[in-house]
């Protein structure tokens, strides 16, 4: 495939990393405190084969460490590059709660010190003006910003 | 796949609509502008016969529409469903920016009105506090918030 061609590398190169039909949900499942081969394998429903070619490609990648964990069973801990994922993992959920599962999602995320649920992810601009697709603009690196 | 055992179905339905490898690449040259087949085509180089499986998956999930355009050719509008996957690219461009294009992007997002680079997207609480995965917690919908 041509991937090459693709003139801004940021998204097709997450792909590349993270786009696999299984891998997010596999991170979804580590961010929510899953750390076993077993866990992964009884919560997701996923074949053995292919929740091993995503562990291995997502330590290649640097997204998961294996951990040692005391007993002969290792581990998988996300690094901080697979902890960042955290906003990709929120940003697909509000949009099919919204879109996806009209009726609802069965749980809810909170803030843990007192509940409040945890809010939408919207764009904004540095300086705090709520965006939509119409006001922003992509523009070369190098420009300078008159702001 | 088994993919019914998963429980909470948001994550899994979405990448099930838009979890394809080509599919945010396309999502996002539309966000940006790109209408028709053909810009597709040459902005990513991909392979017509998975372009053309790709539009017509994403017309049946209703996130394009096909709309007439004047002349022969037809273009693929976005509706509101595909214009709220924004978010999805953003978090997706900016986990990318940070962990994967070292060497950084060469475009930028900024807010039309002023040039103001577009914020990084953040997990916050309702009421304003910043979240990290330490602070989020899953709990049952039907769960009483105390706040």
């Amino acid at each position: 495939m041509a991937r090459k061609r693709i003139p801004d590398c940021s998204i097709a190169r997450s792909l590349d990393e993270v786009g696999e039909w299984w891998t997010l949900l596999i991170i979804r499942e580590a961010l929510f405190g899953k750390r076993h081969f077993a866990e992964f394998q009884r919560t997701l429903g996923i074949a053995r084969n292919i929740l091993t070619a995503r562990l291995r490609a997502l330590v290649r990648h640097g997204i998961f460490r294996r951990a040692p964990d005391g007993g002969r069973r290792r581990a998988y801990e996300l690094t901080d590059k697979g902890r960042d994922l955290l906003t990709v993992v929120l940003a697909l959920r509000q949009w099919g709660e919204r879109w996806v599962c009209p009726g609802g999602l069965a749980t809810e995320l909170v803030d843990a010190l007192d509940n409040t649920r945890v809010a939408r992810l919207e764009p904004r601009s540095e300086s705090g003006r709520r965006l939509t697709l119409a006001d922003i603009r992509i523009v070369p690196r190098a420009h300078q910003r008159r702001a």
